[in-house]
C-alpha cells in the first residue's frame, strides 16, 4: 500500500519534471551532485563521531541530508537516463527503472532514517548519532547493492 | 562587525575540516556538487514560476537551498584548493582566498536570501516566490562575478 503511494508520488514528480523538459545529462549530473553532497555530509558526521564532536556541525550535515532525502529527487530518474553521462557515466542499474517495488522499499527506508538522523542530531547525543549513522548508512548501502553498479 | 563574526565562524569550520583531513580533490568535488544541487533546485523553482506552480515542489527545492546555504560549506575552501580538480578543474578565483571582507559580504547576502526563499516558498505565493527568486539569483550572480572564473 505504502509503496503504491510512493510510486504514485514518484510518477507525479516525474510528470512535472518531464513537462519542464529537463535534459537527460542534467538529470544525471543533478542526481550525482545530490548524492555526492549527501556523501560529504555523511563524511562530516563520521568525522564528528570519530573525532571531536561538534553538535552544530552534525546538525548542519544532517539537515542537508534530510532536505535532499525529502526533495523528490526520484524525479531525476527520467526515462532514458539509464545510460548517459553527467559528471561521469551513470552507474545506475537497469533494475531501478523496472523494479518499482524494490525502489520504493529502499527509498522509503532511506527517507525514514534520514529524517530520524536530523532528529537525533538535534539532541546532540554523540552515541545516538553514531548508532543512527549506522542505520542511515545501511539504507545507502542497501540501495547501492541493488541499484548502483560497482566501479 | 558582522563580517568579522562570519570570518571567525569560517575560520572555525575550516579548522574543524582541516583536522578531519579532507583531501583537496574531495573538497573541490563536494563544493561543486553542493552548488550544482542548488542549481538544480533553482531550476525547479524557475520551472514552477514559469510553468504550472506546485507549492510542494517549490518548498522541497527551497529547503534544499536553505540547508546547503546554512551548511557551513565555506569550510570546503581549504588552503591549497585555489587550484585542483574535483568533477572538473575548479573555477574559483584567487580573490576568494584573499578578499575575506568581500567573501563575507556575498556569503551573508546569499544566506539571507536563501533563508527568505524558504519562508516565502512555505506561503505558496507564486508571485512572491518569483520576486524572491530574483533576489536570491542576484546573490548567486554577485558571488560568481567576483569569485568564479567564466568558462
Amino acid at each position: 500500500m505504502k509503496s503504491k503511494l510512493l510510486l504514485a508520488l514518484l510518477a507525479a514528480s516525474l510528470a512535472t519534471t518531464v513537462t519542464a523538459q529537463v535534459k537527460p545529462e542534467d538529470a544525471i549530473k543533478w542526481r550525482q551532485s545530490a548524492y555526492t553532497t549527501m556523501g560529504w555530509s555523511m563524511a562530516r558526521i563520521k568525522a564528528n563521531v570519530e573525532g571531536t564532536y561538534n553538535k552544530d556541525d552534525v546538525i548542519k550535515a544532517a539537515n542537508v541530508i534530510q532536505a535532499i532525502a525529502n526533495s523528490g529527487m526520484g524525479a531525476l530518474y527520467l526515462p532514458g537516463t539509464d545510460k548517459g553521462t553527467g559528471w561521469e557515466p551513470t552507474r545506475v542499474k537497469p533494475e531501478l527503472f523496472t523494479n518499482a517495488e524494490g525502489v520504493g522499499k529502499v527509498a522509503m527506508a532511506f527517507n525514514k532514517e534520514a529524517n530520524e538522523m536530523a532528529k537525533v542530531a538535534a539532541t546532540g547525543d554523540a552515541a545516538a548519532v553514531k548508532a543512527q549513522m549506522g542505520k542511515l548508512g545501511g539504507t545507502c548501502k542497501g540501495c547501492h547493492d541493488d541499484f548502483k553498479a560497482k566501479k
